[in-house]
């Protein structure tokens, strides 16, 4: 059996060998370049294939796949967006993911920016790199007291969720299909309205439905508190970006902690030569802001998750092919 | 009654307003400079005075206050190190503090610090600026999992206990006074060296005490586990930093989060043209190491904590002041 893995980081590929060294009897090689219709005939020959990207899986490059015979595919993090469903379906593919392989990093990583922004890093930072040692004015605010609006209460937002109760923040939760457990806590309101007009920090852990596209767009950001602190860490896409540079400019949102981007395919994972190269005009806009922290999606990016990502996809393109049931299917029916 | 008010900065200044408002009767007066030879005289006719700072208040003052009729001194903080009880006994004053202005301002800031260490924020910062937005080789670690240290279980250290559980890490915990709601919760060990032992992450809440100074030396550094992450928000004297600075040096020490130093008076709450300026040389050692993240004794410092120091230490004054009971009232019979 041989599998061929797309998209390897050397920081992956070592999670690779240790997953060899259990897996004597596979035959797995890899390449460090995304899955494009490039690449794809790097596959010929293997049974099954492990991907991982943000940039679109083409009908293209999944035909050739197709006619190599390969109809396993599993990607290695939670994110589907980049497939169109209708493209796997009409070519007999099955899917897995792997939608658990770290909550508490991502949420860890909201609750770092959610701090961050609060105790005015990078204000404190600036100064101090001016020798600048004065508190005043920059002073902070704390969690402890807050209402946090969560807007998706999964795997991640239901972690974020306790994680800020411990702080001592009030919860207002939303999620059209409600987690029993927060449900007894007594944390969740009827509409995505109400966590945006009570909420004094939001985060988002969504995923990126087509419905859910610029979710938070000009008319919700009015709904909110003035000097809202606006986290996500989840998909560029939910977010009018427009529309949060707005608010930010007007003051309405007091503070921005982005880890994800609606154009990160052109920003985030390269290297320039300088940052004004970039030329993405969203990001310069929200570049060099004091209370605008980006973060080159990298809340997800622990050793625990990347150990996670290559491990289970590894385990369930097996799984697949050898005919049992995956831990993660992924239902392409519809989207 | 008249209070006079030392070292006031003008973010206490509008708290100072608010309290007015609400204690028409009492006339205060301030400066902002702080407690000194120099400065006592500012509190001649002044029935109470409130002060607040990190250098010594010295024989020579108190005598000189003594001399004018004060007896009553408030501070709007938690640390007395800067005082000598006998000097107050012997001049026959009565003391107060705020020892628990915001224990959640100092567990937060020992949290976000924590997060900033494990996830390299200092090393991703830097690509960032230089426009290089590739996660590899800057992975993470989770606070979930890791085994977390805490060194007095005070109102700081057992909200610190509080929150690194929430993030699901075990906590390991010392303190000469355990505090029974943790007790039940099964997290102490029986010694320092316990905890020094067992924990990937060290954090510091105890006060100075004489015996303490140091208390963290290189012996106690070379109990620890090797990359062990190391907190101190505490008191700078707690820690020998060139023991610190030598940890830091071999490996030993992976991270160091000091919001505190043992040499801060001639650094912190100063403004110099630039860093090279800072004569410190343990500040300088510490400096641009991107596993060493400083903050100049700012974990204190949100709203809610200035609100509390000037109100609550203003409320005592007023108390010993009119023959009643103080909240916070300081035993100086020994120290």
């Amino acid at each position: 059996m041989k599998i061929f893995l797309y998209g390897i980081r050397p920081d992956e590929a070592e999670y690779l060998k240790q997953w060899n060294a259990l897996n004597p009897d596979i035959e797995t090689d890899y390449t460090d370049q995304i899955f494009t219709d490039e690449t794809v005939d790097l596959s010929k020959g293997y049974n099954g294939v492990v991907l991982l990207q943000t940039q679109p899986y083409t009908r293209t490059a999944l035909q050739k796949l197709h006619d190599f015979g390969v109809s396993k595919i599993s990607v290695r993090n939670v994110g589907l967006d980049g497939f169109d469903f209708k493209d796997l379906r009409d070519l007999g593919f099955s899917l897995t993911s792997v939608p658990v392989y770290s909550p508490n990093a991502i949420a860890e990583h909201t609750t770092s920016l959610i701090l961050r922004l609060l105790r005015r890093v990078p204000e404190f930072d600036k100064k101090f790199a001016n020798a600048d040692f004065r508190w005043f004015p920059t002073i902070g605010e704390e969690i402890n007291g807050k209402t946090v609006g969560i807007v998706g209460t999964g795997h991640i937002g239901s972690v974020v969720a306790r994680l800020m109760m411990a702080f001592g923040a009030k919860v207002v939760a939303y999620d059209i299909k409600p987690n029993p457990y927060l449900e007894n806590l007594g944390i969740y309101v009827d509409s995505l309205d109400e966590v945006l007009k009570q909420a004094n920090i939001i985060t988002l852990h969504t995923p990126l439905a087509k419905r859910d596209i610029h979710m938070i767009d000009e008319a919700a950001f009015a709904k909110m508190k003035d000097g809202v602190i606006f986290i996500n860490a989840a998909r560029g896409g939910l977010v009018d970006t427009d529309a949060l540079i707005k608010a930010l400019d007007s003051g309405k949102v007091g503070g921005a902690g982005l880890d994800v981007l609606e154009s990160e395919n052109d920003v985030f994972q390269k290297k320039f030569d300088k940052i004004s190269d970039v030329k993405d005009p969203q990001f310069q806009a929200l570049l060099n802001r004091d209370n605008v922290i980006m973060t080159p999606h990298t809340a997800f990016y622990t050793t625990t998750a990347v150990h996670n990502m290559v491990f289970d996809s590894l385990n369930d393109n097996v799984k697949m092919l050898t005919g049992k049931a995956p831990k993660y299917p992924v239902d392409i029916s519809e989207n």
